[in-house]
C-alpha cells in the first residue's frame, strides 16, 4: 500500500515541508533509506545520515535544526521516535488485521462456530465443536483440533497446529509451525523393558496476550492444564513440557526448555537456551541467563541466575575465571609442594 | 461422549454406591473435579479431597472406609489406580482410534494403497507407490512422500512430514510438526571454500512401537538407513542425524541431538539437551543426565554420565562443589604462599 | 526408476564386464548389496565385500585386479569413488528435479507468477504478488506469503513457511518445516511489568545456493534484512534471529542458536547446539565447537573456539582436564595445610 507524504504528516499530527504528494510505501532505516522510504532520525549520533538519505521523507523533532542541507521531506512531529512507532504499529496492524474472509478450499467442521470479521485461509482446519471469536485470523495449513475455544483477536499462523481441548484467549498470536496441546512425554517402565504410554488426557490453557514463537511445542498436561498466563511472550522453539505453569508476564527467549509440572512465576527473564528441569518452582522476578541450567526450585524472588548448574551470576562468573587458568592454579600447588 | 456412572462401574468390574444414571464426560484430578467428572482416590495422603471434590463420581478401592461426609458417588474397585489408568486408557484408546474415514479434499496417488478402517484428514497428501496398513489414521495436513510403508495402526498427526522411502512398522505414532527422512547434513568443501552437497539417498526405518515428538527431526541415511528399532520413544525437538541408529526401548527426552552415524544402544535413557557426537557407540543401559555433552563412546554398560564434558555423574557433581567455590581454593593457594 | 548396466556404463564414460542387460533401480553399500543394486568399491581395505555382495554391478577403477571369484557385474571406470558421486548426483537430481506441474488443489493468487518447468504441489500455497523464478519445486503444503520473490531452481519442501517479503536467490533448498521471515522476538516493557510487541516490518534474504535444513526458524528483521549470504548451509533445527547477518558459504550445525542482530563472518563453522548472544561480531574463518557458548564478539580470524563460555579449544581441554580432577587439587592443598 502507498500512502502520500502529507497523509502520514496527518497521520502523526506532524508537519510536512516539501512536496506533500510524494508516495511512500516502505519504512527504511535512515542508514539505508532508500526513494519511496521513509525514515526517523531521533538520535543526534545518526544526524549525518540525514544529509546523506535517499528517503522520500524523515521524520524528526519538531524543534531539529539542520545543520547542512538534505534531499529528503522532513515530516516534523512532537517526538520522532514515538511518532516512527505510531508509524510503525499503524502498519503492522493494518497489514496483519486487514486479511478478512475465507479462501477455498477450507475446512471447518459444521459443528464449529467462528465469530465476526475472521479469516479462513485456504488449506485451513478447524476440527469439531470449537468456538472461535472475532477478528480471529485463521492463516493458510493451520490446523485446529475438536473443542478448542479461542476469544477474539487472534492470529494463528501458517502450520500451527492446535490440539483437542485447547483454550485460548483473546488478543493471542501464535507463529507459524508452533504445536499447542500435542501428547506430553509420559510412560510407564514395564517390567520387560519396554515402556506403556501414559494417556494424556488434560489440555493447555493460553491466557489472554499469550505469544507462541514459530516452531515451539507446549505440550498438554497429563491430567488437568498446561498453563501459560496472561501477557506471556515466548520465543521460537521453545518446549513447554506437560502440566507446567507459566507466570503473568515472563518472558522465555528462544530454544529454552522447561520439564513437566515445574511453575515458573510471574515477570521471570529466561534467556535462550536455559533447561529447567521438572517438578520445581521458580519464584517472581527470576532472571535466568542463556543456556543456564535450573536443577532446584528458585524461593527467593529477584535472583540473577546463570550456569551450567546455576549459581549466582557474579559467583559464576568468578569460579569461571578462575576455572580458564586453573592450569595457572595448579603450578601454584605445585611450586608450593616443592618448596614445601 | 458421555457415559453413565453405571457403565463406567461396569467396565470397571466394580461396585457404584449412589445414583447409577448420572452421567460423566470427563476424567478430573479429585482436587479439581467439577460437576460431570470422575476422579480417583489411591493415595490415602489425598483423602480429605474426597470430601470437598464436586466429581460427579470418585473411583475407590473397595476396602476403603471413609471418615467424613461427601457430595460424590463411589465407584468402589479392587485397586483405584489401576481402575483409573483403565479408563485413561479405555478413553484415549476410543477418542484417538474412533475416527474413521475420509475427509476432502485431500490426496492420494492412485498407485498407492491403505488398509482398512483408516482416517485420511482433509489436506493430508499420501504420495506414489506407498503401502498403508490398517486402522492407520493420517491427520489432516500430514505429509507421506513416495515409496513409503507403514503397518498397522499407526497414528500420523496433523503436519508430519514423512519423506520418500521410509519405513515405519507397526503401532507407531508420530506427533504434529515431526519431519521424518528429509536430507541428511552432508556437504564436501570444494578448493574455493564453497560446498557441495553429498547426495543422500538412504532412508528411515522405524520399527515397531516407536513415538516420535513434536517438532522432532530424523533425518534419511546418507546410503543405507537411518533406524529407530522397536519400543523407542523420543520427546519433541529433537534431532537424529543421518545413520543414527537407536536401539530398542530406548527413551529420549526434549531438545536432545544425536549427531551422524552414532550407534545407541537399547534401553537407554537419554534425558532432555543432551548432544551426542557423530561416529561414536553408546553402551546397552546407559542414562545421560540433562544437557550432557557425549563426546566419546561409551563401552561399559549401565553407566550413569553427568556433565559438559560427560564425566560419571558423582564424579562431576563433586567437582561442579569445588568449581562453586574455586575463589576458596584459590584463597587457600595464597594463604600457604603468604606463609611460605 | 530401471536402468541396465550397459546404459549406467555408458554414463559413467565405463565398461560393463558382464551381462549388460541386467537392471538395476537401487544405489547400495558394497558390504549391504543385494540383487537390483549397484554399489561401488574404491578402498581396497572393502575389497574383500566384493567377493561376498549381491550386487547387481559394483563401480570399479579401470587398473583394478580381482584376487577371488565373484557373482558381480564389474563396471571399470577411470575413478571407482568419482564414478559413484557422478552416479548419485545423477540419482538425486533426477528424483529432485524431475517432478514437474501442477496438483490440484492447489491456491496461487492471480497477482503472483512462476517461471516455466515448476512444480505446485497439492495444498501448497502462494499469495499475492509473488515472483518465483524457473525451475521452481513448491512440495505440498508449503506457504509462500504475500510479496515474496525466489530464483530459478529453487526447492522448498512440503511444510515450509515463508512469511510476507522474503527474497530468495538462485539454487536454494529449503527443508521441510523450516519457518523464514516470521516475526522477531521483540517487546518493549511498560511500567506495568506487561511487554508491548516491536513491531517487526523487515524480512529475510537468502542470497543464492543457501541450503535450510528442517524446522530451522529464520526471523525477519526488526527493520531492514535478516541476511543469509551465498552459499551458506543451515542444518535442522537451527534458530537465526532478526537482523543476523550470515557471511558466504559458512555452515551451521543443528540446534544452534544466534541472537539478534549478530553479525557471522564468512567461511565460519560453526557446530551443533552452538549459542551466540546477540549485537556481536563473528570473524571469518571461526570454528565454534559443539554446544559452545559465545559471549563476546571474537575480532582474531581464524581460532577455533569451545566451551561453556568459549576458549581457545586446548586451553579449554586443559582446564576441564583439571576440573575432573579438583578433587585432587583440593586434596593437595589439605596436604600442605597440614604442614605448613
Amino acid at each position: 500500500m502507498e500512502f502520500t507524504v502529507g497523509q502520514l504528516a496527518a497521520l502523526l499530527e506532524g508537519k510536512a515541508e516539501g512536496d506533500e504528494n510524494q508516495t511512500v510505501n516502505r519504512l527504511d532505516k535512515i542508514q539505508d533509506g532508500k526513494s519511496g522510504g521513509i525514515s526517523f532520525l531521533a538520535n543526534e549520533k545518526y544526524e549525518y545520515f540525514l544529509y546523506e538519505t535517499d528517503s522520500t521523507a524523515v521524520i524528526v523533532s519538531e524543534d531539529f535544526i539542520p545543520t547542512k542541507s538534505y534531499k529528503t521531506t522532513l515530516i516534523r512531529v512532537k517526538d520522532a521516535y514515538a511518532g516512527f512507532t505510531k508509524l510503525l504499529e499503524a502498519y503492522t496492524q493494518f497489514t496483519k488485521a486487514m486479511v478478512v474472509g475465507v479462501e477455498e478450499p477450507s475446512f471447518i467442521h459444521p459443528s464449529s462456530v467462528i465469530g465476526e470479521n475472521c479469516y479462513r485461509g485456504a488449506f485451513s482446519y478447524i476440527g469439531k465443536n470449537c468456538q472461535l471469536g472475532q477478528n480471529v485470523k485463521i492463516h493458510p495449513q493451520a490446523f485446529i483440533g475438536n473443542n478448542v475455544k479461542m476469544g477474539d483477536n487472534c492470529i494463528i499462523h501458517s502450520g500451527v497446529k492446535i490440539n483437542t481441548d485447547t483454550q485460548i484467549g483473546n488478543n493471542c498470536e501464535i507463529l507459524p509451525g508452533a504445536v499447542i496441546g500435542a501428547d506430553g512425554f509420559g510412560f510407564a517402565p514395564q517390567p520387560d523393558g519396554t515402556f506403556k504410554a501414559i494417556p494424556q488426557i488434560g489440555n493447555v490453557i493460553l491466557e489472554d496476550d499469550v505469544r507462541i514463537g514459530s516452531n515451539t511445542t507446549i505440550d498438554c498436561a497429563t491430567m488437568g492444564s498446561t498453563i501459560i498466563r496472561k501477557g506471556v511472550k515466548i520465543d521460537n522453539q521453545v518446549h513447554i513440557a506437560h502440566n507446567v505453569i507459566i507466570g503473568e508476564n515472563t518472558v522465555i527467549a528462544a530454544q529454552t526448555g522447561i520439564s513437566g509440572s515445574t511453575e515458573i512465576g510471574k515477570n521471570c527473564v529466561i534467556a535462550g537456551k536455559a533447561g529447567i528441569v521438572g517438578h520445581i518452582k521458580i519464584a517472581d522476578h527470576t532472571t535466568i541467563g542463556a543456556n543456564t541450567g535450573i536443577s532446584k526450585s528458585i524461593k527467593k524472588s529477584g535472583q540473577t541466575l546463570f550456569g551450567y548448574m546455576s549459581m549466582d551470576l557474579k559467583d559464576f562468573l568468578r569460579s569461571y575465571a578462575l576455572f580458564k587458568n586453573l592450569d595457572g592454579l595448579e603450578k601454584r600447588i605445585k611450586e608450593l609442594e616443592k618448596k614445601g
